[in-house]
């Protein structure tokens, strides 16, 4: 497994996010030529020289240039030419007085400032040279860069591909969300949720049908797949219960175990192998284990993939916890918390007793503490550091933990 | 000019970063049973009591109950039922004993271990009831939210649209990148910077092709598209030289000037204006200037209109300044610099000689440090807050200060 060669060709506008996979050669000269950087008139700065408010120097009006208007006039001493901001120098000019500092009477300027030569000027090929790298492959683009590369005279960016992710929902259990109840079953909530986070750290998900988790079954998914996909994310049947053999079978086809069980709560029975070149990873049933597994082992894993650097999203605030809370030596806990401001403190309420499958408490939070392998607890009223996951607004709530 | 009051429905693996327009309903209980929270043996609290490693209880096991499989069996005293983690409890059964605290020999399970009654069940409709609110009308819907609504039973939501955006270039010396170039002419930027930074805040932006600076080519372009956009961004133009007739031309077609003209550095001739219930923005046409007002200015109505509060992307750094600062009373500005770690501080070089032209300059900083209007300037070695926009990589530099 390695980061993603192949590239796609795109339009500049829709590679925000995205990741060059080539230089990118400037195709002009930035300034495309010497252009005036505000309104006012071109001149030689050496006819006004001591200009003053009570001397002003007069020069001859002979014509203006429009932006985007190649110049027609060649300025000869004595005289001024009126231009706007990014009008082109006409020759023989090599400065700009402000209009400001100016007045128009009878085809007379009178100047009423002195300015030295290349003052208001923008020189030719100033900011980038025609032929010269604008952005060095591997930089990834936002709108500045877009704005740079357009200006270059780019519209079209070769980029690395985004990273294809299959998501596969295992379990005889799972339902699919909005099709009718049947007793005794759950809606599979991972996979949509899985897709929206994968969507929204810059992978392209695909959604597969539930899968029972029948050895057949899996080995027909993987071998129908893995060849279109990057990464194969199975939610379910990871831990060591009965119908849990994913990662028997995956051992089975062959696949190398590059870890089965991490010491973390939630998402213990978190696995990944590598199959043909390929990482599957195999996430845990539970929702909150399976969405915390994915992002802070998979999503990374995709930036990996992309050239990118990985950076969890949301913000990190300092406060104060307001319940002490425990965890194991040796063990990398994720306590879901609620984030809120009281006289200009934050404090950090956590959620204690918090089962992984709590999906409607834990969308309700707005924080989790991460607590490190060597800390076994942190006493209340501890500064800590928690990352906070959205807005302070008003469904983050801890009335149901 | 209101939020946005229309709706759309969309699968909810695609409602990441979108607002519900109405309150969600469980469709089921959660759990939708009485269920095991662990792998282990479904049992009567009363039957276990006092059992230890020296003095197991004895149960009859009586069979199995895999994950969404309707119970068969009812308990009885003196058995014991094996179930996993999310099996339905049999009737009878009020507690689970974790198998590693239990033995099975010849059909008999033999418990090392006291359970509280309740104990490692999770009771039915526990997180949630059927038929009440699991997230209300104006949350903001992320991948946890996505999940519990899906976990209740729900595949399409409700959600407000997204903020259609027309953005216009305009100006004679605008070519459209990836044309031949002409001399005299200047690539257009700012459309194509503009949408993907109106599409990075969530908004639905449009390019319309370059237009000409003329009284009715903007009034055709404000005629014929107005109705169909929540508002229209036109870049370009705005200023009070001789070809800046945007804003007197939507003046003249009845628009009230919200504003004109703003006090800060760059970005200063921005306006906004209101025609017939939309917001027609004038942002300069400087890519610099049209960028940070877009971001500041524009992007938080967008966010306004989608029932969303606005947060600036990046994050906030504290540094120190290696170099003075000037400002004007009364004045903000947008000091662009670069932000880089030494020694484990921060260190912000501003970019101080700085044209808001130079788009290709911006391209390649990482940081914005605001300056107040009440600042005048800040001295050399000051510690600031700046805002760092993208990650700490090889493009930012300061070299083409």
């Amino acid at each position: 497994m390695r980061p993603i060669e192949e590239v796609e060709v795109i339009h500049v506008e829709h590679a925000y996010g995205r990741v060059l996979a080539e230089d990118a050669i400037s195709r002009i000269d930035i300034p495309p030529c010497d252009r005036s950087a505000v309104d006012g008139f071109a001149l030689r700065a050496e006819d006004v020289v001591g200009a003053s408010n009570t001397s002003p120097a007069l020069l001859k009006f002979v014509g203006a240039v429009d932006p985007g208007e190649k110049p027609s006039i060649s300025l000869k001493p004595g005289e001024a030419v009126e231009v706007q901001t990014g009008s082109e120098i006409p020759p023989g000019a090599n400065a700009v007085v402000m209009k400001e500092y100016t007045v128009v009477e009878n085809a007379i300027v009178k100047v009423y400032k002195p300015v030295a030569a290349g003052e208001n000027v923008c020189k030719k090929g100033e900011e980038i040279r025609k032929g010269a790298i604008i952005h060095r492959k591997e930089t990834l683009l936002d709108h500045r860069r877009i704005a740079s590369l357009a200006h270059a005279g780019i519209r079209s960016v070769v980029v690395y591909r985004e990273p294809n992710v299959l998501i596969v929902p295992l379990g005889e259990e799972l339902l699919e969300p909005g099709s009718p109840y049947v007793e005794g079953k759950i809606y599979d909530c991972n996979s949509y949720a899985l897709f929206a986070l994968v969507e929204s750290y810059g992978g392209k998900p695909t959604l597969h049908p539930i899968v029972a988790p029948e050895k057949n079954r899996i080995v027909e998914v993987v071998q129908q797949n893995l060849r279109h996909y990057d990464t194969i994310l199975f939610t379910g049947s990871t831990a060591v219960g009965k119908s849990d053999i994913l990662p028997e079978t995956l051992q089975e086809m062959g696949a190398k175990v590059l870890f089965h069980g991490l010491r973390t709560k939630p998402a213990k029975p978190t696995g990944a192998f590598e199959l043909e070149g390929k990482i599957v990873f195999a996430l845990p049933g539970f929702p909150v284990s399976a969405l915390i597994a994915c992002e802070y082992l998979v999503c990374p894993v995709l930036a990996w993939l992309s050239h990118k650097q990985f950076e969890l999203k949301g913000t990190y605030v300092e406060g104060f916890l307001t319940r002490t809370v425990s965890s194991a030596y040796g063990r990398r806990d994720f306590v879901r918390a609620v984030v809120r401001k009281q006289n200009g403190t934050y404090l950090v309420d956590p959620i204690v007793h918090e089962g992984a499958s709590r999906i409607v408490t834990f969308s309700k939070v707005n924080g989790i503490l991460e607590v490190p392998e060597e800390v076994e607890s942190i006493p209340k009223n501890s500064k800590v550091v928690v990352r906070v996951l959205g807005a302070f607004d008003d469904e983050a709530s801890s009335d149901e933990s």
